[in-house]
């Protein structure tokens, strides 16, 4: 089916445009000598990171593929998915050392541009965030195209139905790879840069008193470094994971409604739409050389409206003609999905930015010391779990039921998928805006260590500002996105089952009601899983900015010249410690996440793994949610307090605010975001080993 | 079947020793004159929360009444149902009252018992716990007793199967009065607790710095008539509820598995072995005079212990001989039950006491400030999520698996029933030992206040130290209850609307696979009701004890005298403010969990209610245990660093860990306890409303 190309032809699109904008980025000047030296720290910082991690997890890949390739030896795999599984890593790792040596790039790029004005910073730090964005689709679309073709030659001489049976089949399976990067993307990155900030925090700002960013801390380019690390190769693998995981289970999702190549295609082509009106939404994000705040942020808003608008009106004519008009409701499905991505993002913008009154009125507990600080910023977090759940609700019923529902029970199912695909669809300029975020902070770090005039350091505050907004958004994103692709992958992973058991497990039949104790206590346990993979990420933090503390500590303590200003710190020492303690504390959280579902198919079977994954993804997401928006409220009630409300800067409120501000550290960026990872890697697995567990459960 | 006739004849027995316990309290000696006083005041202040609170529930019970009447003519409900929504309110109210006026007498001779010895001061505030133990079985027994014997004489034209279906199905619906209570007590008790208590310790500690349960704070009177209404009236009507519920919901299961009156005589006999076991054991609770706090704890357990023996093997013959011995799998998950409550409460105690390494661990992070308190908190209480949910997924498992299990469905989910009975049979002697908490604290600060020699504190202390480990094993006990309790209690939704249907809806078929999009967001809508339900709950501990720091400041400004002694604070306007709080802020939370059930079922029908219970159990489970034991552990690890640990009193790390204390209140006091009520609550409303929901659903 000749549509289909507008996928690989997208993604070329996206890897050219991302190159074109990498390159007018690069031929910006870097600034001063200083800049450029503290510029190049930071870039050296991100690549031993990246180094260090690949070299950790090449090993687990290359266990992994052996493990893989025994268990397709056994004959419970394609020997396709070891093969999948290395290139889905690859292209996602490929993705996070785009996006984070271009970020690393463009910071002090963004800094010096911010002498001569906001404008023309902006457009350096959403451009390198647009490299990203278009990095993770363009190479998302890639890796896709690629198997679809490669699958499409090798089956071709089976008749079609089976043909596209088999593809899609494979396909499912091939997500496990991307979604292993992704976990340890996500966990190592939240670990090691926030080891680094609670640390850098800790004895800098409370003990010996020197502002943040400050160069004589030792664990300043740590700091630094740790926000590319976390917020962008982890951001960036995350979504990458959903991308690949939304499309891949709806073209499954597709073949089981019966809708064959034509639903199949039905994906591919609204991604690869959303791919191309990303692009063009980003020429959207520009405005006067003497833009305010308000203004930007309008700017970066058009930018997605506007995307999203052409995702719209093209996929609504494509889908009727792919389909035919009798299947209009697939594009309400999709609308539903993308319509939800944006209010999630807009009340999580809500709940956590200190111009609404829930993040105003936390911030009013801080009189009342860091207790009633907690407790409130706690119940916000808890309270902002509302509406992303009554929209999620809203947009699977509405998916589910304009797509086929009660007369067509798979339509509906694919009408789920789909919906993710449409959230999903406009990634390109969303991640874009997101990635923009940590430059902007980067920058402004800069722009503090080298001593630059007032006047620029208030410019990428400005844009640091507008950053944790867009954050915030992005956030809300990401986590809607993973429940509706983990909602998709679920119902992919019953297909799956079923047409496995059809040959070793004939007799085979799913009971997936909530009252079959296996389910029931699958949801019990997926439930737990979130809670003890949170519980381990947040210790592993604490442990990491231990460390982190100690050689500090350290370091001011063997040598007076570094509070002097005389002697340069050893930036390395800290740095190296945050990626060796990231890189130990992920081992256990990964591992939990790759065990438990074949220890829970083993134990309690299919129906278990499914009710395993249905728990993970509700508490999972409620959990997601709460730790993200208290998280966030905290950051943005402190720097509320810190413009002078209640007391302002190192009144008792404000300290009672800074407490809430490194509880929320954990919970926004290291806890929260890897929840999102583990409930579509928990998905994940289970189908990789579904026919193992079939052959060997007890129940 | 005579063997029934064991159930009034347990009632009776437990409240003739109830009775007999008391007048034994009742004849100790109160103490000197300042004593009594002291007493006087905390039962004056008691009683005037009490009545507030039966005047407000009584216009929602009034009205509720009506409501039920009007749907009953309708048609919706048995007229019954609404006597029986009044009967199990007023003998909840009524085992609350007897709980809190014995506990509230108790106090002040238990602390004037210390005067001569440990032993003869622990047997006096066990005695009161048992009371309140006795009278919750006792009233418990007594009112199902009642109104089983009013059914079978009503219908007693009917033919036999008819007639025990008639009775099992009225009775399932007669929970919610009970339910209802349980949540007014535990919210507003919870509520007034925590208020009185941060109140009183955020002015008086911290801002004035004169000691815990110092007669010259205002608000010392209502935290120690918080303690009565918080932990002896709430936690004695959340497990009134569990009790009434485990017990009906098991019978319906019962006609449901075809065993017909002779297994609806199953779980009113193990109940009734429970309570004439609890009763002998209370004669096990004793020790030599100079025992140690050691011993005494020992002497508590072998209470509980020599009780749950009994059960075990008088249940064993009776459940062979009324089921036979083919039936005896049934006698097992009996026995799961029953294990799998003693080993949540150990584990609990595990978690939560200093004597143990993660609470030990967590007071050491406050070396290092509040935040890193806070955060290994939080982790400590999502870690401890795991093992009570593997011990309950094994007692499912178990229980259903060896009651009937593959072969028999519903001989399965009986045996799921039958465990949350075991869990529950000792709840007499369980309850008294955990009742018994509350009355060493107020004997503790009746000590204080009233100036005893530091012996007699001494010992009050070791009371109060034994109480909390008690207080931590009755939460995982409650906890552990509830989650088994609403599962039988969703099985029993299940089977009352399938035997509902029959006549108003014959069409209708259950859809319960968990990728019922109706059911799947049934999940998360009960997910999000825990987590918003323990927001509200903290919130209005905020509120509340905002009102009271008000009101302390207030009174010390007011007049100089209080500060030096000379002038007695107005303790009753605390108390007033208390009680008014904690009335007007029980509303929202209350109604949320009545609407919640109506609503979802007119929206999403009633698979759509069966998947918010199982959402709700699942994750307000998580959500309960992990409340319960970070605030546990932060309330020790405070109490652990005071004995002399990382500082000792005063240093920072107290400081630090007082924070993490004050969080703790509301977790383990006030929203953890709060959600157990939920999860059941919103089951039998679910029950209630089948009727009208089947027939007024969008689906």
């Amino acid at each position: 089916m000749n549509i289909l190309l507008l996928a690989p032809f997208a993604s070329l699109a996206a890897l050219l445009f991302a190159a074109y904008l990498s390159y007018s980025v690069m031929k910006e000047s870097e600034g001063s000598a200083e800049m450029v030296k503290i510029a190049e720290a930071i870039r050296h910082g991100a690549r031993a990171y990246l180094k260090r991690q690949y070299a950790g997890v090449a090993i687990f890949f290359a266990v992994m593929f052996v493990v893989l390739l025994v268990f397709a030896y056994i004959g419970y795999l394609s020997y396709f998915v070891s093969f999948a599984f290395l290139t889905g890593g690859f292209f996602s790792a490929l993705s996070g050392y785009i996006g984070m040596t271009i970020a690393t790039n463009a910071n002090a790029r963004t800094a010096f541009a911010a002498k001569k004005s906001l404008n023309r910073s902006l457009k350096i730090a959403f451009s390198s965030g647009a490299v990203m964005g278009l990095a993770v689709v363009g190479l998302g679309m890639f890796h896709l195209s690629f198997w679809y073709y490669f699958l499409d030659w090798f089956y071709r001489f089976l008749p079609e139905a089976e043909k596209i049976q088999k593809i899609t089949s494979a396909m499912l399976n091939f997500g496990m790879g991307a979604s292993s990067m992704a976990l340890f993307a996500r966990v190592g990155g939240g670990i090691y840069t926030k080891a680094a900030d609670v640390g850098a925090d800790l004895v800098g700002k409370v003990e010996v008193g020197i502002p943040e960013d400050d160069p004589r801390n030792p664990a300043v380019i740590a700091d630094n470094v740790g926000d590319n690390v976390g917020d962008v190769a982890g951001m960036g693998a995350d979504l990458y994971e959903s991308y690949i995981g939304s499309i891949v289970s709806t073209t499954a999702l597709a073949v089981a409604a019966g809708l064959g190549i034509r639903g199949v295609a039905i994906p591919f082509v609204v991604a690869a739409v959303g791919v191309l009106a990303s692009i063009i939404g980003t020429f959207f994000v520009k405005s006067g050389e003497d833009a305010d705040q308000g203004v930007l942020l309008k700017a970066l808003r058009k930018g997605t409206y506007v995307s999203s608008l052409l995702v719209v009106v093209v996929s609504y004519f494509l889908i009727r003609n792919i389909l035919g008009v009798e299947y209009i409701g697939v594009f309400y499905a999709m609308l539903s999905g993308l319509i939800a991505g944006l209010l999630i993002g807009f009340f999580t913008e809500y709940f956590t930015s200190d111009t609404y009154s829930p993040t105003q009125k936390l911030s009013a507990t801080a009189n009342t010391g860091p207790a009633t600080v907690i407790i409130s910023g706690i119940s916000l977090g808890m309270l902002s779990t509302a509406l992303p759940v009554i929209i999620i609700g809203i947009a699977v019923l509405a998916s589910f039921y304009l797509a086929g529902g009660a007369e067509s029970f798979n339509m509906g199912l694919f009408g789920v998928g789909i919906s993710a695909v449409g959230l999903l669809s406009t990634l390109g300029i969303t991640l874009a805006t997101d990635a923009y975020g940590p430059v902007a902070d980067n920058a402004g770090g800069i722009a503090e260590m080298s001593h630059q005039e007032s006047e620029v350091r208030e410019r990428t505050d400005a844009l640091d500002s507008l950053g944790n907004t867009t954050a915030a958004t992005g956030k809300g994103f990401a986590i809607g996105s993973a429940a509706l692709t983990a909602l998709a992958l679920i119902v992919a992973y019953k297909n799956e089952v079923e047409l496995i058991a059809v040959s070793v497990r004939p007799d085979f039949q799913f009971s997936l009601s909530i009252l079959n104790p296996n389910v029931l206590i699958g949801l019990f346990i997926g439930g737990m899983l979130a809670f003890i993979f949170a519980a381990f990420t947040m210790e592993s933090v604490g442990k990491a900015a231990q460390e982190i503390v100690t050689e500090v500590r350290r370091q001011f303590k063997g040598s007076k010249g570094i509070l002097d200003g005389t002697v340069e710190p050893d930036y390395a020492r800290c740095v190296d410690i945050c990626t060796r303690a990231a890189q130990r504390e992920m081992i256990l959280p990964s591992l939990m996440a790759i065990i438990a579902p074949i220890l829970v198919g083993v134990l309690l079977g299919v129906n278990g793994v499914a009710g395993m994954l249905a728990g993970s993804t509700v508490t999972g997401f409620l959990l997601a949610v709460m730790m993200a928006n208290s998280g966030g409220a905290w950051d943005n009630a402190k720097k509320y307090i810190e413009a002078g409300n209640h007391g302002g800067k190192g009144s008792d409120s404000h300290k009672a605010a800074v407490v809430g501000d490194t509880v929320g550290d954990p919970f926004k960026d290291t806890s929260g975001p890897s929840i999102n990872i583990l409930i579509k890697l928990l998905c994940m697995v289970s189908i990789v080993f579904a026919s193992f567990v079939l052959q060997n459960s007890i129940f």
